[in-house]
C-alpha cells in the first residue's frame, strides 16, 4: 500500500509499505477513504517537535472496515467508520470515566504507534473501543462524512475546549486561536449555547469563517493591544476562555483575558517556556482545565448533531488532495495557504 | 504604637508608629489581641520577593473593634473581630460569586496596602465586608480564639486547596507540604470526608501532627522515591492533589502524582521557573485550579465548625510570642523551628 511517512523537517513523502493486517484479536484492518492534516502534524513537520524518521503520519482515519480479529463485536468488515486520534479498549478505568486519552490499553497513532492513517489501509487495535460506526443510511454520504471527519480531531478538540472551559448556555466565551481548533471552538461554544463568542486570530480570512461560525466578535490585534481589545469587549475578562493552540503566548493571552474566577480550557499540547501565566491565573483564582481531546467520548453526541444537519464543521477543509498530494498539503497549511486539508485517499 | 516593620532580608524590627485612625466612612480600627506569623511572610524575609523596607509585615489579624466610620454597621465597638489576608467590601461582583481575593474595593495587609497585622493596632478598610464578628459568648474564651486565629489564612487556605481540588466523602487525596497550610490541607480534606489522606513531606515532626490531623499515609522521600512512592500508595495517582507549597517542586510533585483525569488544587503563591509540569497535567487531562484563598467566603462555615469544637487547627501554634518577640518568631520560622508562631500582641 501507499502511506505518507516522515523524512525529517519539511519533508513529507509518500512510501510503499506492506498492507497491515490483523495481528491481535482485537485489530480491525481498515481501508482508508477520508483523512486529514492537522495543524499539531505542523509541529514535527517544523521540526519543533521529535518525529521518528520514517515513521507513518496522520492521525484522523476514516474509512471501510476490512477485516477483524476474533474479538471484535462492534464492527464488521465493510462498516462505514472512523476513529479518534487515540487508541481506546472502551472498557478500563480511564475509558469508563471518559477519559479515554489515558487509557490503559491505549495509545496515538503515528510517532507514538506503529500505524499512520494517511495511508491507504491502516490497522486498528483496540477496534472494539477505538472505532466509531458510522449509521448505514450515512455510509456512503458524501456530505455526511466530511462533515464527520473533524470529529476524528479537531471537532471534538474544539468541543473539548469549551467543555473544560464550562461552557453553558448565555455564557460569554473567548477562543484564543483561528486555526481549525479555533474555528471548532466557536462552533462547539454556539453549540453550548454561549451568547457572546469573542474569537481572537491573525488572519482576517478565518475571522470571516468563525464569524459564521457565530462568533459575534472578532480580534485580529496581537498582544497587549488584542488583549485590551478583548478585556474592552468582555467588560474586564470571559469566564470563559478556550485556548486552542498551545503556544506560550497564547497561554499568556489566555490568563489575561480570564475574568477572575472564570476557567480556561487548553486543548493545544502547551509549548510553554516560563510558568509565568501561573502567577496570572493564581491571583484570579481562575481554573486550568483541559488535555488530549476524549474524542471518543464525545463521537456520537457529536455525530448525532451533525447527522442531523445542525453541526456541519466541514467548511475548515479549504482544500481536498489525494494521497499523492499530501506532501503538498502539508506546504499548504505549513504557509498559511490552507486552513485545513481534506484527503481522499481512493479520490 | 508598636508595629513590626520590614529592614530588609532576615530584619524584621518593633517601631513605633502613629496610632491609625478612621480614615474613612467604611473603615474600623482594631486593637490587635492575637496574630500570627505566615510562611508566606517567609519569601520576602529571605529576600525572594520584594517588600518595601519600612513596610509594615502580618496579615492574620484577630482583636477588638475600637472605633469605627459611619457606614460601618455589621461591627460595633467592643466587639471581637477576626480578618482574613485579604479586604473585600461584600457587596460587588466577585465578593457575591465568593471570590473575595477579587474584590473591586478590595486589597491586601502589609506590602500592598498601608498596614500589617503585627502592630497593636490595625485600620481596616471596608469593615462592613473584611471583618469576621465572633459571637459574644465566645469573645473572651482564649481555647476558641486559638482555635479561630488560623481561620485568618491557613486553615482558609488549607480548606480553600481542598474545595479546589474537588475533595468529597470517600475520595483519596494527597497533600504536598507539611508546611501549616499543607497541616490545614489535611484537616480540611478530613472534613469534607476524605477515606484516604496521604501527606507528602520533609519533616517527621510535621508528618507525626499531619498523622493526628487524619492523614493514613505519610511520606518523607523525595524526589522521584516520593512520588513513587506515592504512586504505589494511590494505586497509581489521586484523583485529588492540594498542592500546598508553591515553589517549582512541589508543582512538579503534582502534577506527578495526580491521577488522569484528576484535580490539583494549589494555593501556594507559585513561584515556577518553566513551564514543564503544565506538559504533564496536559496529558493527564487533569484539572488546576486554585489562587488565593476566599477566606471571607468560607469564614462562616470553618467558624461554626471550630465552636462546636469539631475542627481545631491550633496545634499548628508550636511557640507563642508577645509583639516584642515577632522578630525571634520570624528566626523559629525561618529556621524551621516552629511551625508557626502565635503572636499574642497584649500577652
Amino acid at each position: 500500500m501507499k502511506a505518507a511517512v516522515y523524512g525529517g523537517p519539511g519533508d513529507i513523502r509518500i512510501e510503499e509499505r506492506d498492507d497491515p493486517e490483523v495481528e491481535a484479536p482485537t485489530d480491525a484492518v481498515v481501508r482508508i477513504t477520508h483523512t486529514a492534516i492537522c495543524g499539531s502534524d505542523l509541529w514535527f513537520y517544523r521540526g519543533e517537535e521529535e518525529h521518528e524518521v520514517g515513521a507513518p503520519v496522520g492521525h484522523e482515519p476514516m474509512g471501510i472496515v476490512e477485516a477483524v480479529g476474533e474479538d471484535v463485536r462492534h464492527v464488521r468488515p465493510g462498516d462505514r467508520v472512523f476513529a479518534p486520534f487515540s487508541i481506546s479498549c472502551g472498557e478500563c478505568e480511564f475509558c469508563r470515566k471518559g477519559l479515554h486519552t489515558s487509557c490503559l490499553s491505549g495509545g496515538f497513532w503515528g510517532p507514538h504507534g506503529e500505524a499512520g492513517a494517511q495511508a491507504e489501509k491502516l490497522r486498528v487495535p483496540q477496534a472494539n473501543g477505538t472505532l466509531v460506526r458510522v449509521p448505514d443510511r450515512y455510509a456512503d454520504d458524501e456530505d455526511a462524512l466530511e462533515a464527520l471527519l473533524p470529529l476524528t480531531d479537531v471537532m471534538a478538540t474544539g468541543h473539548h475546549a469549551a467543555v473544560s472551559a464550562g461552557v453553558e448556555a448565555g455564557d460569554t466565551t473567548v477562543v484564543v486561536g483561528d486555526g481549525a481548533v479555533g474555528l471548532c471552538g466557536v462552533l462547539a461554544s454556539r453549540r453550548l449555547g454561549a451568547e457572546r463568542i469573542v474569537a481572537v486570530g491573525h488572519h482576517e480570512d478565518r475571522l470571516e469563517l468563525a464569524r459564521e461560525f457565530g462568533a459575534t466578535d472578532v480580534v485580529s490585534a496581537r498582544g497587549d493591544e488584542g488583549v485590551e481589545a478583548v478585556r474592552g469587549l468582555t467588560d474586564g475578562g470571559a469566564n470563559r476562555v478556550l485556548e486552542c493552540v498551545g503556544a506560550a503566548s497564547a497561554l499568556e493571552t489566555a490568563a489575561r483575558v480570564v475574568r477572575p474566577g472564570g476557567n480556561i480550557g487548553y486543548v493545544g499540547v502547551p509549548h510553554v517556556d516560563s510558568g509565568d501565566f501561573v502567577e496570572q491565573l493564581f491571583f484570579k483564582n481562575a481554573s486550568f482545565t483541559g488535555g488530549p481531546a476524549t474524542v471518543r467520548a464525545y463521537a456520537e453526541e457529536l455525530m448525532a448533531d451533525v447527522l442531523q444537519g445542525t453541526l456541519d464543521p466541514s467548511p475548515i477543509f479549504t482544500e481536498t488532495v489525494d494521497l499523492d498530494g499530501v506532501p503538498a498539503g502539508y506546504r499548504a497549511m505549513d504557509e498559511r495557504e490552507a486552513v485545513k486539508v481534506m484527503v481522499k485517499v481512493d479520490g
